[in-house]
């Protein structure tokens, strides 16, 4: 079948995976379950979810042999269903999926969930496969899913073409989720319901033959049910679709929030293994998801505490956090986790202290994180409010504060008797209502991450409350929100702009070569003079002034100072002549261009400016500290080019030995502004370079104040294979 | 009332807090309830929380007035209830408890809980209070709890004198509890029963005026029912009776898992607001912490999981992890996970992997973590057990595995159809047989943290089964237990044997003085003249050939170089001399005993080695690399003192910059070994300084090779108050 196996065009491609087709594809009227016998376990699963989800269109089996499964009259082939399908589910073998589809075609179907394992993750046979099913959907105009994929669900829209578990109840709400393991979507919707968090549309990835995590960003961006987006990513096998699909996240004012694996060697082994992707260097990973302020979690927990935030609550407005709690402990156990998300916990106004001590017993005292204490359980309450509830009334008028953390609401694990039912009932109305009106977002938190029971889940959506669970997930959450704040509208990973320098031969660059280039983008150089004789490296030696450095100048060798062809800080004439000999003694029998004479520069702050290339994200810059701080500490900052000024700023703030340029230890501050321009130079003439850049490092960039020079410079490209 | 007054003697008051008398005083068999009104939303709680304990003893409100309480016939004082009491719970205002506790005396009762607040707590008058009270009790032979506490539970002895909510059900178990905020009981207990981790006794600790936390941890570890012990503390009050305590437990096996509040400096405010604790640096209780091998932990949810790890499973005899898991995305969060807590996950050993493969699809690794994939749903199952179950038969095998991490079992919410109940329950019944019978532990794990079902709970039960709350959680508390077991049997806080050193002024000692303090310790110092003419300087220089370090020798300047009455790295003869006239004028009016001339050393790693006074712990020892390490980083590893060897070799393997002394950069290796007993030396010089010591200080500590010196020595001390 050669039409099958030509690649099909982009522009065909793309139209089948547009937000409004995937609005399509994502909300079935009817569905098809191709491949359902009444041993299937899958089967089963997808007529449970389709329970669960209140499916009520047609849900037809297709079997070639059952004429009923699971008590339904199963249609023979897709050619025979006799109504419209807007969705054929695909859990037919491997073998079979391809004659499916050409009846998906022949019935007008549009879209398809391919559930067969044995593609791209198998190796060379499997990819073959793999492009031959996705050409085929494409030819016949079929939105594909898969392969290798359980499904998806639409809590909006009532539909769950899903092979796995789907926790009772569902909750439609404002996280909207694609996972590159279709297998976490039961484990996620768990923790999802167990907090009443409630889900848009959940999408399993699978191998992405044809939809790809893009693909349902730029739905879930373009979805109203949507507020957040979530994601459990394996690899990013499109870095340019996913950065401009997180852009137009950001533009949205919709927060994506990742659980990437790979953190750790394992990790990225067990990826391998079971979707076939190349994962990227997790550093390179967390600073290009850092670019495009997508927020990085370590937990399922997290991920979805943190959509939670996001999706439930109004967006503080800044890090000043005022905390309500019933106990002490909890104000211990607040303040510590804020401190660590840097979440600010300043003293109340003289105001709200006053107002609030009026509700305290005498012993307690009005401060921020306040203890309401348990003294009012002591007698019966006249009150409706409890001293929690008043301490927030008076505190989310604070002028202070940017926030207010409310842990005094507390749901019973059943309904209790009448008059203790209305009274809880009439405190969360009175509570919604507050912080409906309240002039700072305010954010209800549990004390641990334990179940909502029923009666809480019912009470709080009765009331449209939202509570966090627990106050460890809960305060991180609240941190990652704040981060996402913070990175709003600074979303890189741009195309660049950088004009293409000419690559004169491939491998390591001469030092002519390789300053030419740097000087090209303005980065500064020290100045260096090539010599041939020994008199002439101590005239020039003379005219720069001693102490001078003398290196040996060949493109032949990548690592002068491991073979001892550089010798420093030299103080006279003798010292000159002495290094000549011992450096070009040094090169041995590799062809040299003559010698290098450049001034020493002393003093000051060394650092490392390099750029090398990533296998997903392409050139990415590094910047560190020399010496100790790159090669014990790995006290460097990462970017994907290009950078600008400003995010090279935001790299040197994140090194820890940044104190050495803003003037610790007596040296003089350097300009950080200037510096941060010269880095960012460096990165321009290395992507200048193209696809013929293998590395370019700047190792030492020197700095003293207002000076800043590159020291030694070393370019190495390759030959393009075109 | 003169007596009261009087401090109750040191064996009087042991003897009624020895595990002995505290293993009767939180068994009581019958309780007075004194104070208890039908208003008082204290005595509702307690109640309750008695009928969720299941006791079944006498429960005897006492109530002045009130003929009747929550229905039960109430006496009017503890001298009128006519049958024997074996613990009274007060809740009375604060005024009116001393009169309760002496009709308790009256009355033959042993021990008592106070739950009022406003003594310690309320600062000077509260105190005074306090101390009335302790002094009453222990004169009476009372046995105390509290006050400011809600009083405890003893889920084995199903006795429950408690004023907060328990959530129902109480699982007993092996986890002993005592928390200094007595009101996260509820919040620890509601995240326990979630995932049916038992407790055996829960204590809320109150003001600690008799029972203290160390006196609890003693009774738990004396407990039989007590397998690990699980703290909230926010100040470790009596640091030497807490050390003792957790040598105590860790030589009989019993883990110590704390939260310990105060990371943050709002914490400590948070803290001291609401017990009058006063809490120490933080940093120097993290260190206290590790000597004493009580695992810190971060979270209410990580206390518990840790302490199930340590409660429930064996313990793993190392780090080498299996993991069995039915999905892709599993495995990726536990190597992730793992990878943070430094738990190995080796490949199978081959015989383990060819047996595994046969129970997997042709598509899927044979690897560890381990997939098993979802493919078995495909069709109807023929076995009893999934491919997980064989997977964890052959896995628990291998000989190259401590441990296996079993992800394979999913209990639904609710009891399923008889087919499938029984089938769930055959597994369940072969898991539990086939962990009990495995030479290495099985843990099992869910995939995240949510409730275990009533159902779930059952069948966990029935089999002995344990399920830990999550990955994220789990294979943390894991890491947690593992470091536990670690550090077993190397619990410092001993007390000190070095004897004392005279003092013969208070103040900074002059250079003569401090430098014969450290010699006699043996610390090797740098050779040094002390000079008070240019001649005899430049002669000294001679004798210790050139370069050398000039100083001014004062004991009224504490830091010479901030003065500028420092010269390092003079050449020769005429540097001596013109260092010699800058040193003495840098001094200006400041008595001098004259200029020190030292050799220069140059090359190695300059360590600094200083010991401060902690308010809470005494004599902290501080070891770092100098300069930027120490300065900017803040890469200082710390320790109670004494310290040994050992210990400081561990100290020097927890410094970032550990390479540097490794031989990183070209450096010789330094003799760590011989550097540690130096430093163990300095901390014993220290010591012997008694409660007179204020700091010392050696910075720099030189290290090249095998050579080490005390570059420069600091030695304040202070005037003893007696």
């Amino acid at each position: 079948m050669p039409a099958a196996n030509t690649a099909p065009a982009g522009a065909e491609l793309a139209a089948l995976v547009t937000p409004a087709r995937l609005a399509e594809f994502f909300a079935p009227g009817s569905i098809a379950v191709v491949g359902a016998s009444d041993t299937s376990g899958w089967a089963r699963f997808l007529l449970a979810s389709a329970t669960t989800a209140g499916f009520s269109g047609p849900l037809i089996p297709v079997h070639r042999r059952h004429k009923t499964v699971f008590g339904r009259p199963a249609a023979a082939s897709l050619r025979e269903v006799g109504e419209q399908v807007d969705l054929a589910f695909i859990m037919v073998p491997l073998e079979a999926v391809e004659e499916v589809l050409e009846d998906a075609a022949a019935a007008g179907i549009r879209g398809a969930v391919v559930l067969a394992s044995g593609y791209r993750e198998v190796g060379e046979d499997g990819t073959a496969l793999q492009d031959r099913l996705l050409a085929k959907a494409a030819g016949h105009g079929i939105t594909l899913l898969g392969p290798n994929c359980l499904g998806f669900l639409n809590a909006h829209a009532r539909t769950a073409p899903f092979a796995l578990t789907i926790p009772p109840p569902l909750v439609a709400g404002p996280v909207g989720v694609a996972l590159q393991s279709g297998a976490l979507a039961s484990v996620l919707l768990s923790f999802a319901r167990a907090h009443a968090i409630g889900v848009s549309t959940l999408t399993s990835l699978g191998n992405e033959a044809m939809i790809a995590t893009a693909d349902v960003v730029d739905y879930l961006v373009e979805d109203d049910h949507t507020k957040v987006i979530c994601l459990f990513l394996e690899a990013i096998s499109d870095p340019f679709a996913f950065a401009a699909a997180a852009r137009r996240a950001d533009q949205a004012g919709k927060p994506i929030v990742a659980l990437k694996a790979g953190a750790s060697q394992a990790g990225i082994a067990a990826a391998l293994a079971h979707t076939g992707s190349i994962a990227g260097d997790d550093a390179v990973v967390d600073a290009a998801l850092r670019q495009l302020n997508v927020i990085r979690v370590g937990s399922i927990e997290e991920l979805l505490t943190t959509s939670a935030v996001l999706g439930y609550t109004r967006w503080p407005r800044g890090r000043r956090m005022g905390a309500v709690t019933t106990s002490g402990g909890a104000c211990d156990l607040i303040a510590d986790r804020a401190s660590g998300e840097g979440i600010e916990i300043p003293a109340f106004a003289e105001q709200t202290a006053i107002g609030i001590a009026e509700h305290l017993p005498p012993f307690a005292e009005a401060r921020n994180p306040l203890d309401v204490t348990g003294y009012f359980l002591a007698n019966q309450r006249t009150s409706l409010l409890t001293p929690a509830d008043s301490a927030l009334d008076l505190a989310v008028d604070d002028p202070g504060l940017d926030f207010v953390l409310f842990s005094g609401l507390n749901l019973p694990d059943a309904r209790p008797p009448d008059a203790m039912a209305s009274a809880l009932e009439a405190r969360a109305a009175w509570l919604a209502e507050r912080i409906a009106s309240a002039p700072i977002p305010v954010i209800p938190i549990a004390s641990t991450c334990v179940n909502l029971s029923d009666y809480g889940r019912e009470v709080l959506a009765a009331h449209g409350l939202h509570l966090l669970g627990g106050i460890d997930l809960g305060v991180r959450a609240i941190g990652n929100a704040l981060r996402w704040l913070d990175g709003r509208g600074r979303t890189g990973l741009a195309l660049s702009s950088v004009p293409a320098s000419p690559v004169q031969a491939a491998g390591t660059w001469g030092e002519d070569d390789s300053r030419a280039l740097l000087a090209a983008f303005g980065v500064p150089l020290v100045p260096s003079v090539r010599v041939n004789a020994v008199e002439a490296a101590i005239c020039a030696a003379s005219r720069f002034g001693f102490p001078v450095a003398v290196k040996i100048s060949s493109s032949a060798i990548a690592h002068k100072s491991d073979l001892g062809a550089v010798a420093l800080g030299l103080d006279d004439a003798a010292g000159v002549a002495a290094a000549y000999e011992k450096v070009v003694r040094a090169a041995g029998e590799h062809p040299i261009d003559g010698v290098a004479v450049a001034p020493m520069r002393t003093g000051g702050v060394e650092l490392l400016a390099g750029v090398t290339v990533d296998a997903t994200f392409g050139p990415v810059l590094a910047v560190g500290l020399g010496g100790v701080w790159v090669e014990v500490l790995r006290d460097v900052s990462l970017r994907v080019l290009p950078v600008d000024r400003a995010e090279v700023l935001r790299m040197l703030g994140e090194l820890r030995g940044l104190q050495l340029l803003t003037g610790a230890r007596g040296s003089a501050a350097a300009d950080l502004d200037a510096l941060a321009g010269v880095i960012a130079a460096v990165g321009d003439a290395a992507l200048s370079l193209r696809d013929s850049l293998v590395s370019l490092e700047v190792n030492p960039l020197w700095v003293k104040g207002r000076q800043i020079e590159a020291l030694d410079v070393l370019v190495i490209t390759k030959e393009l294979t075109s």
